[in-house]
């Protein structure tokens, strides 16, 4: 209330409140009073109230997720994808193509990826691009080949859904369903994520704040599907020397405030190649659960996004340098079990 | 290329643009030298050349888009709706509640819209939200109430589409499409949308750069339907003294780059109801192509957004103003012929 | 607190705010308690809670300003410069050169500013640029230039000051002090500003909150001098299509919450010359209390932001339409009485 | 130039051009024609052709920077700051308290962080606080208390000078000069540092491009002063979950076009208390050349950002775990000499 509210102004306010079947809890200052209101179950239409008079402004601050958050479970998810774990300790390591193009240079990435010591295979078939006249995956044929790379080299495999028909594909063919920074909201492909039995990489948006990346997982908890976890992938800022800013507190935070794990992509958030690996140790040094990292055996000659996929010889150098950092956190690699152990 | 390169470096960039087929330019300055690149058909892989000695940067000149820009069609393309024109100097009035809620309240909004003269009456049936427990619409009865309401009023309606099922459901009974932020870059919705025969109204995304929604529209436009209307509806920045920041000048350089018509959301833009009708005045300044305003009757009530909501006699007393606004932009208020004329 | 907090958390807490002097309220509610704390006479440190069992969050709910602030003085200020009035109805109308290039060039502009009906001359005399190589303005030697425009002309001129020695003489040879965005939080210069008795134009920083640019003002105030005028110019946002996105409803926002007038810059907010008079038509037509225009005769040949300005007829015409817009805010075009008067 | 340009066209863009004393270079495409320009000394009016028939878009492309370019100076700068050197593999850890509060208290932070084997020591005498009812620094006092904190730990000092008078104190008491985030762009005081000979501490502003932070530190080298660190501190984004969004592949960019030190400041840039050292160990992984981190021996009581200040054995725990990242990025903690050494 400001500081000229007469008490008829104040009576009126708490009559509103108990109006609604709340209840309102007067909190007397040195220069005004604040109302306190509990008992409403969802969130309070502010408008109820900001022009009343002698009324200076409505402030929230309850959090609205449910079962996302540490409150309902204070112990760590670990997400099991194929054999690997994610989550509770368990760093993992993502790696491969932007797209698939080809049998050929897909199988060729996955060895080199599994060689180098990752743990799940990644691979576009279904890419959202700025313009429709640019390549937009292989569609099921994509998947095929991320399925038939995954029989050769034993990686679980991850790829991107944009619309029912893709997850139902993607659903059947890969281990894990990737919803991207676009689809962060849409919330019908949400709800179907969590009415299906394959975990789901979730990345954050573009101009998501961290409470609505948790709100969007909470979607796919509300259906069922319990098996989330989270990618911070960069956000859009006005700082224009990267494609997007890594809000690497952003991990920070939501393990503070969620018990689902969270990696980071470093190769989105930067859009340098020269950028990824130093970024994907900074991951690791904070605390992140995993990096999803870009691949490409020749990376001048990727048809999407090539000129932030880092060689095979990068990401090994990287493998190599996790396990003097992860301990830091009370973390280790990821350990690799057989498909279907 | 740096001061340093050589001229071995040189040659080697432009053997390398020649094998791809494309045109070398090279142009000698004081203290380096450029190298223009022509003849290519698709955006160039900046890595091609990134990592090469003597190359200093990788720069993009040319514009993606082709059916959405002024070079492929000078003229303003005028978008009719129901019996209303948008564009080519003709301004919208788009006013109705953010949700269907009810028949009656949805019907007596109408009332009050038409009566204070609006063109169009919009209502939400089905509504992305934040948080699974909110309100998500009712669905196809908040459409058939929308329909209803068009009968008796004679508005022509729009209403938002969120995925497959409810696109269909919004082309049989609305006269326009209505695509939100958020799906801004759903790429396959944005396809399906362009294989209607409906009009689009299609918003710019929370962090959509002009380019990325020219693009998003150019997805449309690619399947056939010409018949799109842009809507800058605020961006997502720092700024926290309202929901988000109305990008007003985002108007001007749409005009410039495309035929579409272009209008604004003062109601999402601000968030705040007290800020919509000034907003909205000054979209009219800036010549904009119209507005979109939420309306309702009660805004304390509303079970979404009511807090941004106006009042019929706010949006009467806005269109009494603009008569005198919109001659200075070479615009005048859209004449309403019947549906079907 | 948490839903988890026990008796002994909330003791602990009331007993740390009563140790430090302020008056603890819990506010019990159906899942957890909130504890409301009154009688600080500055912020609270929140970690003195934040780290403590059983409490999940602190939130700060009070308005730092205090003399800036409507609550302080409810009608608007009218601040004069020379003989013009600027707010409380009164719209002021700042045009003139970037920076001040020559005698001839100032006194052209000068002349045609006010042919056109602008009320107050502007013109950079000290230069704040990005680059040390670039033009940094002629100095003492502009001020002299602008003070003998007004002696020709009449208008008051503003310049703006950048540091200690350039404020005196700014002080000395104009109407009116401008502060620039790159200096909103340069406090000491803003306590001197406070301690002249020239009129400041204070200007909102590229990252400036509203809430931050008030409270630089309260620096002016604090010393004494109530003659501020604030100027919304561009906020830094990731969208790249102008040079800064205006936050056009942050006008609406100040007149909310201050007494303060507030006009807005469109030239450096889009750094566009075709988006300049535009977006100075919604300056108006939102409610800003004046629009300050960079001009010159012949943009091409400027030495700094001549990209910006537009040529006097383009002022012409926007004078020309104000008296269309301006009563639609209950404003009128300020009159100019004689200086001295 | 248009796809509808005209050889006219075309030629009265090049005799403006050639008017200018540069030099065109047109390179016809497919669809249009470019033209280059070369032999300029400084960036390109726009305008000039900006309004021109058959012109589509100036685009500028080359660098504005010289004395901090790796251009100018390929080996990495190392900085002296008393017996410490910043840079070309040596790692920093600058710490100490927010503000200067009393002998004792500094005393006893700066015991602490000696102890836990930091390099130097902060502390802040000359406070930019938003509100100018805040505790604004002890000033001269302060910095009395810093060099007595140096004379018994051996530490050198940085401290932060806000204009000329407190710019000519910390001269005198200090070993560093610290530029705040709010004055990266008060050029006056820029040059005043360049002509010091004090090493300056330069903290990239809250809405700062990289390129904008590299042509502040050329202001100080323009002046003479070559011993600049810059320091990342975090940018002001739509992400609210921390203070600032810590833009940490900055440190990469830098690092790559400027030879001069980079620093990361993860206590500012979080404002959290509990993510500083995480960010911390990031900002070594990821190879800044040094951290600088508040440290305050009772977070609780701190006048002044307390929230954010680690307690010492967080400090201490840093530093045990430093060694096992440096290596990683081809670094080693600072080795420090006695002073004047």
């Amino acid at each position: 209330m400001t500081a000229a509210a007469t008490r008829q102004d104040l009576d009126r306010v708490t009559a509103i409140i108990e109006e609604k079947g709340y209840r309102p809890h007067p909190i007397p200052g040195a220069q005004r009073v604040a109302i306190g209101v509990t008992g409403n179950t969802e969130p309070i239409n502010p408008v109820l109230f900001e022009n009343l008079p002698g009324v200076l402004e409505v402030i929230s601050v309850s959090h609205p997720y449910k079962l996302v958050g540490r409150e309902a479970k204070p112990e760590d998810t670990i997400v099991r994808v194929g054999g690997v774990g994610i989550g509770g300790g368990s760093f993992v390591v993502i790696a491969g193509p932007c797209a698939v193009e080809s049998p050929e240079r897909t199988l060729a990435v996955a060895r080199a990826v599994k060689e180098a010591g990752a743990h799940i295979l990644r691979g576009g078939a279904f890419k959202p691009r700025t313009s429709p006249y640019s390549f937009q995956g292989m569609g099921k044929a994509g998947l095929e080949i991320l399925a038939a790379a995954r029989r050769e080299t034993g990686l679980p495999v991850v790829s991107e859904a944009m619309d029912e028909a893709s997850l139902e594909l993607v659903v059947e063919y890969c281990d894990m369903i990737q919803i991207g920074a676009r689809s962060m909201q849409n919330f019908p492909l949400l709800r179907r994520c969590g009415r299906t039995s394959k975990p789901v990489l979730l990345k954050r948006g573009m101009a998501a704040t961290v409470e609505e990346l948790l709100m969007a997982a909470e979607y796919i908890l509300a259906e069922g599907n319990y098996n989330v976890v989270l990618c911070e992938r960069g956000i859009r800022t006005f700082s224009d020397h990267c494609r997007n800013t890594l809000d690497l507190a952003a991990v920070l935070t939501v393990q503070r405030l969620s018990h689902l794990p969270i990696i980071i992509d470093p190769s989105h958030a930067t859009g340098r190649r020269h950028k990824v690996i130093p970024m994907a140790r900074a991951g690791a040094a904070v605390g992140a659960d995993g990096v999803m990292i870009e691949v490409h055996q020749n990376p001048g000659n990727a048809l999407s996004d090539g000129v932030q996929a880092v060689m095979p010889a990068e990401l090994a150098q990287l493998m190599a340098q996790l396990p003097a950092i992860l301990p830091l956190t009370g973390r280790r690699l990821a350990e690799m079990l057989a498909i279907g152990a």
